[in-house]
């Protein structure tokens, strides 16, 4: 049986960058947890996801919670929704990201999605054409390459700028960029690097798409969770360039599970306006699976009554655990941060290699650190930065603080100062 | 903004059968929707959709809704399932579908998915490469044709037989395939057509898939449906030919709504076995969006504790609801059952346009029957099949009389005779 074995390979990526379309965040945990040490007496910590819903301390709003049971219990939420969506649901997203934009969203501008996951796929299947190529951020999110891997799209990696903010290198995606270029993709607030972009940055990014004749895919799943700085949503530069808006309630709601996401279209000025392009979207909401739909049919509740209070308890927590992180990785040897965080749940550190003895990549830290520290980071390799570390802050403040001192003993022991 | 707009194309169905890569069910039906009169004061009767959950009788059962509650008000699965599912998820559809089958399935043969829709699509993306083709059968379910579409897989269509239960044609399958047909789609108890296949037939199936060297697509969505012919799932044959498993709980637990399905590879003889196709199943499921955890964490509690009355009370329903729409066609002029159905929810009826004097086709045909009497029917077309009608039996015994009361008051008005 070797028919249907192969199936359609990527060989789409530069040489240099082989990494993501291979490598799944969740995959390569896998691994570094089958690499623990069973010897090893404490208890073992993770600040590898972006799921914080394992500390008690990040748990899910009441309201949210009771939305759902009531939907779910009326008995009226058990039979198929429109594919691109309830219409409340659509509504209710609408309304949220309107209340941030200088105009009003259509419902119809919302197509409910699985979690932002699917809406990744969703804009870059529904966009792509044979021959297309979409600009992705280094580092960045690896479903991104993964998905274009899959779909046939070529990915084109321009780098995010480490000393700038981690800003856009726009000179590498004005070059980058061809007739074949269908989009450039924008994570905001960063993941993996704690990014928030200023106004600024974005209308400049809205610009260069306008000029590149693209779209931009603005990845907004940690939307509002911005602590140093305030969040700007892309919507906002709509009429410059067409916005594909994609995001969830998982990360603000603290709900990555129940996979309710979005992908919206921002596009005030109709340069996008086109029905076959909106029928082609439709037509692929037809053949994915939609959220639940008692699940759909609580979202304008949660949003309506979710408070203020859940919202800034969560940020609150968020900047303690970047500080405690950001303050402690100055006292860590072979390691820097050269931009502290100001939103989302992740940020990226420096391993400096030529002053470690017997480290010979971050994929060799990352295991090592599992086996001899009981301790769970991310490779930089896996969201596209060789020898850089990915550190989730989404963690409950004991974790952190014993996560970061064992990996200060660890960075000690195997420094060459030692 | 011309770039992007034009999207992967498909040109891979033949010319005679352009309908099911652009029609969907739900398409057709917001059409036949727009259609009604609204001077009349009737209510209207969709025997449309297979999602009975419309009506009161077919309601989900208790136990099923309070699994789900218990698991969200556990708190405990607010957070990412695995992508391939949870492992209790996994290990309960197993076995499950294990207490049909000759040989034990592991929890690793099965990927949960976001519906049975997912499933389909999970399976042919994965099994093509460049240039495979997929046999699907016609009548069949439009999702095939589109999913196929939007995948650049060429669909080629085999004939189910109406005078013979509805039973493949493999003289037709032994004709299309080729050494790039990688599958072939097998729709069993069927949709569109209420044919429940005999253990018989579906190992003469197994058979030819194995000689072309192909794996059957077993989509058992209406698995259990089934009244007057015993289901036999395709698994049992998987030592044939592997076999590809569709399902979910949605029609036999009445919740499609859930989006709660599952693709299970049954390959008891390791046909299949290859490390790098399951890797890319793995993978596939890394960008699609799961059923929410907290449903997931449900499915154990659901499959073992839901009772064996509920499910014969469905199926007798079923048997009713199918038996009226059988006897009530027989005394209808100009249309025509050629087979009773014994499983599904749905069941093929052809129209005699020869008997009738303004109707044009099928489509015409369903969209005076919306006009005139509110009652709205599937026209076959949408389904492979012109000049057909699909009639869903799956409603209550008013609706069903109802309906088809006024499908003959139609036909009366519209045929020759008059």
């Amino acid at each position: 049986m070797e028919k249907g074995m192969n199936g359609n390979q990527n060989s789409a990526n530069g040489p240099e960058f082989e990494g993501p379309k291979n490598i799944t965040i969740k995959g390569i945990l896998s691994l570094l947890m089958e690499n623990l040490d069973s010897d090893d007496k404490r208890r073992m910590i993770s600040l590898a996801l972006g799921d914080p819903t394992a500390f008690s301390c990040f748990s899910a709003p009441s309201i949210a919670q009771q939305a759902v049971i009531d939907a779910l219990s009326s008995g009226k939420f058990n039979g198929y929704s429109p594919t691109v969506g309830l219409p409340q649901t659509r509504k209710a997203i609408a309304g949220y990201l309107s209340s941030d934009l200088p105009y009003q969203l259509s419902p119809d501008d919302v197509y409910v999605t699985a979690g932002c996951t699917q809406a990744i796929d969703l804009a870059l299947t529904t966009l792509a054409r044979p021959g297309s190529n979409v600009l992705i951020p280094r580092p960045g999110f690896p479903i991104y390459g993964l998905c274009t891997g899959f779909r046939n799209i070529e990915a084109r990696y321009f780098d995010l700028l480490p000393e700038n903010g981690w800003e856009v290198d726009l000179d590498a995606v004005e070059a980058l960029a061809d007739h074949n270029t269908v989009a450039i993709v924008i994570i905001n607030p960063g993941n993996p690097c704690g990014n928030v972009y200023s106004h600024q940055h974005l209308e400049k990014i809205a610009e260069t798409a306008k000029r590149l004749n693209m779209v931009v895919i603005a990845d907004e799943v940690y939307g509002h969770l911005s602590f140093g700085a305030n969040f700007v949503p892309m919507g906002i530069f709509g009429s410059i360039a067409p916005v594909f808006t994609l995001g969830s309630l998982s990360k603000r709601w603290l709900i990555p599970g129940w996979r309710l996401g979005w992908l919206v279209t921002n596009d005030p000025s109709g340069i996008f306006k086109n029905p076959k392009f909106i029928e082609r979207i439709k037509k692929y909401c037809d053949i994915n699976g939609e959220p639940a739909t008692f699940i759909q049919a609580a979202v304008p509740l949660i949003i309506e009554q979710t408070k203020e209070a859940f919202f800034s308890k969560t940020i609150n927590m968020l900047k303690q655990g970047s500080d405690i992180c950001y303050e402690m990785i100055k006292e860590i040897p072979c390691i820097s941060c050269p931009y502290k965080p100001e939103g989302s749940m992740s940020m990226m550190v420096k391993i400096n290699l030529s002053l470690m003895e017997d480290i010979s990549d971050d994929i060799d830290f990352c295991f090592k650190l599992a086996k001899e520290e009981s301790l769970i980071l991310i490779p930089g390799l896996a969201v596209g930065l060789k020898n850089w570390l990915r550190i989730t802050f989404a963690a409950d403040q004991t974790s952190l603080e014993e996560g970061l001192g064992r990996l200060k003993s660890f960075c000690h022991r195997h420094s060459k100062e030692q």
